[in-house]
């Protein structure tokens, strides 16, 4: 094979081949989208020098996204789609030749029906620029990731995302009804939004969660819903953990479905809501929609968790943790003051859930260099919930820092192996879980997402390197 | 090619690779295994004659399964996937030299979990064996078709079945946690039952629906519930079709999921509802589950309905449906009285659905010798709902019958892709639809989904002819 083109040449051949294409070349813009927001990325960053894609083009529109695509597969040249770059798994990381595909020129909201409750987007639309568009119009899509304010609604399918919110809304996977999808090949797919279909399989989800590997979102059907009425909800501290837990899983098995169901560990409780915790668990409740039913679901839960020993501390907490949510300190924060830190989430059923827990915490605790290793409940199913574990340990140096970070993920996710669970609740697969993926789906699941990525994008273009090899 | 062997040697064969086996190739037992209840088969079959596979193996296990397709695989046999034959659109209809693959003997429901509300079960149990023993136990799936009496689980799975109480617990695919299933090569593929997970797309997605030509579930995991505490709902009649179309919209709108959501138009009212419906179109309304939820619900949407025009016509006529809801004529009777019928689901959103209801049902009724074109919906989304089409006609003789049936389908099919619905709800696509894939997902879509057969079957073995060609 021929040597790949230079950065400069790439950029004329790619202007020569896609006329009117924006395309990106100088050192800042490329580095800036050469990596997502994974701490092992950044320590390594930090020791080796920043990773940079080739070049950087940002199409505006589903043509030039096919374009780009169709030039790609004709030349074998790498491909890395792009959001705002907040994932957290290394599922964005340029190895040198890849061109990047900033998808955030293409960030209009094309369409809102009031009646069908449906809303049409661009993929490289801003999470809360998208909810303060709906938000205008008097509607919700209720989804609400930390990251909401760095996240894009199409890194949103790509990855799998779950809201704070998804008790009530749900998951992405459930939120998007139809979709625009950019192959390898750069034809394009349009799956319909249709309010429920028996066609076949329902292709949109091979590309929900697949990290850019099998397409590339270019539109974007999704589920509304009306602005809420009203919310109404609490904060509890609970006797135990398992009390809490427990109160969670009668919630659900109950049918109720608050739109917040967080429970934090005591660790986690002392550092967020210092006054009421007491060195006792927090669990925070919320329902939101329309009067009658967030008035009738508000007392139904609370005497749940009464029955569970939780105490009532006003609403106060949960007024407290909605407005300041997602000013969360950044991991580049936390290494400048010598620490490093991450969030792991796994997810599991609730006869295991306890175990998990404290297990997880326990093991974490004892990696060398590691002060605190705690965890919440923040998704909540019939079946059980995610836990979403939190590290924070003593750097030391760089390499020493990378050590401990691969020695609590390792703990974590092979003892939720062994319990049973599920790696990933939200997060998703990109570099930092791939070694563990065939333990989750199999050997044969792997082979069978291989053939996937084969049969879809058989010169290996799109986003090599994640989820799987072929 | 060689010559494909006769069926007695094909038994002999099978019986020497796969010791133990169970076959069965007397012409009776395989001929009832040969089509599903496709009215349009139903009418070539009295011209034509049955049709009739080579033989039919009955697996005892996921092995046994597996090694079938193994053997199929290297031979080049076709396969046809069996549950119990209650599939409507053709998607069973044996060529002649077929091995049907009847599921009925894998038929164990494995374990249910009180705790995360799960149960696992064999493919081949039949849908009313399941539910009761998950009554016995004090649990409910929720998945009532009216069917329930006559197909398998894993039928549902593979068809992508709804049940009549939807609206409150979803439709299969929301059901299915986890599953087993044997692919062509003969590897069975595990994929977990976990509360939920963001680890690369959901696989199991991909055999949803897909109408045994991707692989054969062999084991499924679903989502269960406690038992409902109490049901409450009420009929009305409603002044218009489209006044109940409106609160239904509403309903859906505020956030409510009444199990039952049953529209009918004015002549189906008529029919099944003779006392109350005074040439009005009937709503039924039900809500489950716990108390307090059901009360609330069923006081707010009783006011939304009243807010329409709706009457209460107090619970009786909805008692009277719950006792007798499965007791419809089979189509083999009606063609015993000189009829030709049948029912023809789509579903489209909200603003495009009293259109389509009323221009469906006044084309319909254009067709030649067709006498009634009615309808009623009975699965409400937030974009909008289904519609379920029934049309009678007389018969004449069977080529005239043939005849009537293919123009209400084709005006039927036509007129929904006109106004931008879906081609079908929950009935799926077998051979009746497959004209109409691509105007649905696409030239597209059916090369992806020609794609992923050509994936995962390369030799075509899985129920060829439905679905996709490759």
């Amino acid at each position: 094979m021929a040597q790949p083109p230079a950065p400069t040449e790439l950029a004329a051949i790619l202007a020569r081949e896609i006329p009117g294409l924006e395309i990106l070349s100088d050192v800042a813009s490329v580095q800036a989208r050469s990596r997502d927001s994974w701490v092992r990325s950044l320590m390594k960053s930090r020791l080796e020098g920043p990773p940079s894609a080739a070049v950087v083009v940002r199409p505006g529109s589903a043509g030039e996204v096919a374009a780009v695509l169709a030039w790609a597969d004709r030349t074998s040249t790498p491909v890395i789609p792009f959001g705002l770059g907040s994932g957290v798994c290394g599922a964005v990381l340029a190895q040198g030749r890849e061109v990047v595909l900033d998808l955030g020129k293409m960030d209009r909201l094309l369409q809102v029906n009031g009646d069908t409750l449906t809303a049409v987007v661009e993929p490289g639309m801003r999470g809360s620029d998208f909810e303060a568009a709906l938000a205008a119009r008097g509607f919700t899509m209720g989804h609400w990731p930390q990251s909401i304010e760095l996240s894009t609604v199409g890194g949103w399918c790509a990855t799998r995302a779950s809201g704070q919110f998804s008790t009530l809304y749900g998951n992405i996977e459930q939120m998007l009804l139809g979709c625009e999808v950019a192959l390898a090949n750069g034809r394009l797919l349009r799956l319909p939004s249709v309010p429920r279909a028996a066609t076949g399989p329902d292709l949109k989800h091979l590309f929900v969660g697949s990290e850019g590997i099998l397409g590339v979102f270019t539109e974007l059907t999704f589920r509304i819903h009306p602005a809420p009425q009203r919310q109404l909800g609490r904060a509890f501290t609970m006797p135990t953990l398992r009390a809490g837990l427990e109160a969670l899983r009668k919630i659900m098995r109950a049918g109720w479905t608050p739109a917040v169901t967080r429970l934090y560990d005591a660790t986690e409780a002392g550092r967020n809501f210092t006054i009421i915790a007491d060195g006792k668990p927090v669990l925070l409740l919320m329902s939101e929609g329309t009067e009658a039913r967030v008035e009738t679901e508000a007392a139904a839960i609370a005497a749940i968790v009464a029955g569970e020993g939780g105490i009532d501390r006003g609403d106060e907490p949960l007024r407290s943790w909605l407005d300041h949510r997602n000013n969360v300190p950044t991991f580049e924060s936390l290494l400048e003051q010598g620490l490093v830190a991450d969030t792991i989430e796994v997810a599991i059923s609730w006869d295991r859930i306890g175990d998990l827990f404290e297990t997880v915490c326990a093991r974490g605790a004892k990696v060398q260099s590691v002060f605190a290793m705690s965890g919440h409940v923040s998704h909540c199913y019939t079946q059980g919930a995610n836990i979403y574990f939190t590290f924070v340990g003593a750097q030391g140096d760089l390499d020493t820092a990378i050590r401990i970070y691969d020695e609590v993920w390792k703990t974590t996710i092979e003892t939720t192996i062994e319990l049973g669970g599920t790696i990933a609740h939200h997060h998703g697969i990109g570099r930092v879980r791939k070694p563990w993926l065939s333990r989750e789906i199999g050997e044969g699941g792997v082979a069978l997402l291989a053939a996937l990525k084969r049969s879809f994008d058989p010169n290996g273009i799109l986003n090599p390197g994640v989820l799987v090899d072929t």
